[in-house]
């Protein structure tokens, strides 16, 4: 990702909520990358500590949040979200710092953000900003959530063209009153399968460190790309209804589960090896979670090559939420 | 609750899964509650901690785990859960102090446990058991996690009767070899809509401390039950759409979900208001989820009365799930 970013001459900030992790963190770093995302400001609090300056809070800035802000802006590069113009009183009244912010856009998914042909609207957030000396407008954020929903690569490409020329058009209409913002584009699907980052300015890219089922199933990611497993303690077994109970449920996987054959699955399962983990030829998944329960249905010879004690490895349907869980409620190993 | 079970004259073991407090686990001990269950070790030595003496670790125990049972078995009464005999002979090899089990029994949610006619191989686990001086089998653990998708009070009574009988037939058998043994019942449901605990010796309702929107829509609680809500910072609001964005998500709710009108619900919304919250007349849902965002749906008068800024009071879809998450990704207020 960083060499393709490269190409395009693109910045690359990814985003770190995925991984949660200062170690993943100094994989980047030592790539040469210095300007991360997050989603809350914890997630800035706690990778600030180790020494990264230049943070996205990518999520819409939360006015209760202010102090926060004031304290961490003391010491680094934050920069903030802005969706609506409902906080900029706020911001205008209590800010303490010069923040970088970037107005959000929606790209489709139809989450948060102005729409790219509410020119008004976000001109009137502008005059508002103008107004704060403190507040630097940086550009527009994007990020298309419901390309995870995309059935085909061509389609993402497709989908891509049309919101980013959308999203030019708006840059330049504002680039003669502000010359240098930019456009930032996030989401995995399109910074994976795209060659080049045309028409935008800097990827914000979070899932693709680890990937996960959802994406190997939407034919994102091959299943080597994939860098994730949770390690599922096996408590029990029946052999009645050749069903395997794993430790490993809800609170560790989260409760996404994807389409397979019809029926919802919660984790795809591996087993592990001496040389690591091995994809099996006839593929099992975690076919029922529970809080703490997970139940994997397993053809006869799998199932009595599995023994209560063992470990089987789960990659999990949405590793985001799978790290967020686990990083509250298990170890790493 | 703990009026009824005195009433029924069973033994009450309330399930801390659900709130993981010590102050509500406080409030359990002012009413003479002496015996909790919990379902991880980690909550185990969390209640330990605060004085509770007498914890049944309420999941099919995990063999990986056995280190940290030795550790409280030497300090508290630790009760584990047999679903097979697989576990057996670790323990034999490695339990270092006397440590009582319940056999786990499947009553229809087809998760974990023997069936209720398994005797041959009940009587098999018990026989291995009893070469261990250290473990004392007291009985018979049931869990009826199935009762929370049954439609009608009416269905839930026919049903505990009907796996309870079955009980009742396994406990009689065994009780010429283990005079002492007992019948321990969980699940909310039931323990909430019977008046009597016949033929059961314990009950180990959980989620009653709080409910939940899902037990409101099965009809198990009313409105005025509820005692949790999440609140939720309004980050923006769309009048095109009528949406408003929460800071409250995945990993804030949990992806469980109820079906109101054909539609799925993450979560029931109300307002706070200086009095404390408040059901709507006409209620809106929480209806969209991602990982920090929650989307929610309002009818035209209440959604003007919305501000960025304003906390939303968000009924979970499942309490034990949200206070999972919430234990770990914010504040109690």
């Amino acid at each position: 990702m960083t060499e393709k970013s490269r190409k395009s001459n693109v910045i690359f900030r990814p985003h770190f909520k995925t991984h949660q992790s200062l170690k993943v963190g100094q994989w980047f770093r030592d790539e040469g990358i210095n300007k991360i995302a997050v989603s809350s400001f914890s997630m800035a609090q706690f990778f600030a500590g180790d020494g990264w300056n230049d943070i996205m809070v990518a999520f819409p800035f939360n006015p209760r949040e202010i102090d926060v802000l004031n304290r961490l802006s003391d010491k680094i590069n934050v920069s903030i979200l802005l969706a609506g113009n409902e906080t900029l009183p706020l911001l205008t009244r209590k800010l303490k710092n010069t923040v970088d912010f970037y107005v959000k856009i929606d790209v489709g998914s139809k989450r948060a953000g102005y729409q790219t042909d509410s020119v008004i609207q976000i001109e009137k957030l502008l005059d508002m900003a103008d107004m704060n000396n403190n507040l630097n407008f940086r550009g527009f954020v994007a990020h298309a959530g419901h390309f995870y929903n995309l059935k085909s690569v061509s389609q993402i490409r497709k989908e891509y063209k049309k919101y980013v020329k959308n999203l030019q058009t708006l840059k330049n209409y504002f680039t003669r009153r502000y010359p240098d913002i930019i456009i930032s584009w996030g989401d995995t699907p399109s910074c994976t399968v795209l060659d080049k980052f045309e028409d935008v300015d800097e990827i914000r890219p979070g899932n693709f460190v680890y990937y996960d089922f959802m994406q190997l199933k939407a034919g994102i990611c091959k299943p080597g790309d994939i860098a994730i497993t949770v390690a599922a303690p096996v408590v029990a077994k029946y052999a009645d209804r050749h069903e395997i109970i794993i430790y490993c449920g809800a609170i560790h996987l989260s409760k996404d589960y994807v389409i397979v054959d019809k029926k919802p699955v919660w984790g795809m399962v591996l087993s592990y090896t001496k040389d690591g983990w091995q994809f099996p030829k006839k593929p099992a998944y975690v076919k029922r979670v529970y809080q703490e329960h997970g139940i994997i249905s397993m053809e006869h010879n799998d199932f009595f090559s599995v023994n209560v004690g063992d470990l089987a490895a789960i990659i999990p349907v949405h590793s985001c939420l799978t790290v967020s869980n686990l990083k509250n409620n298990c170890h790493f190993i």
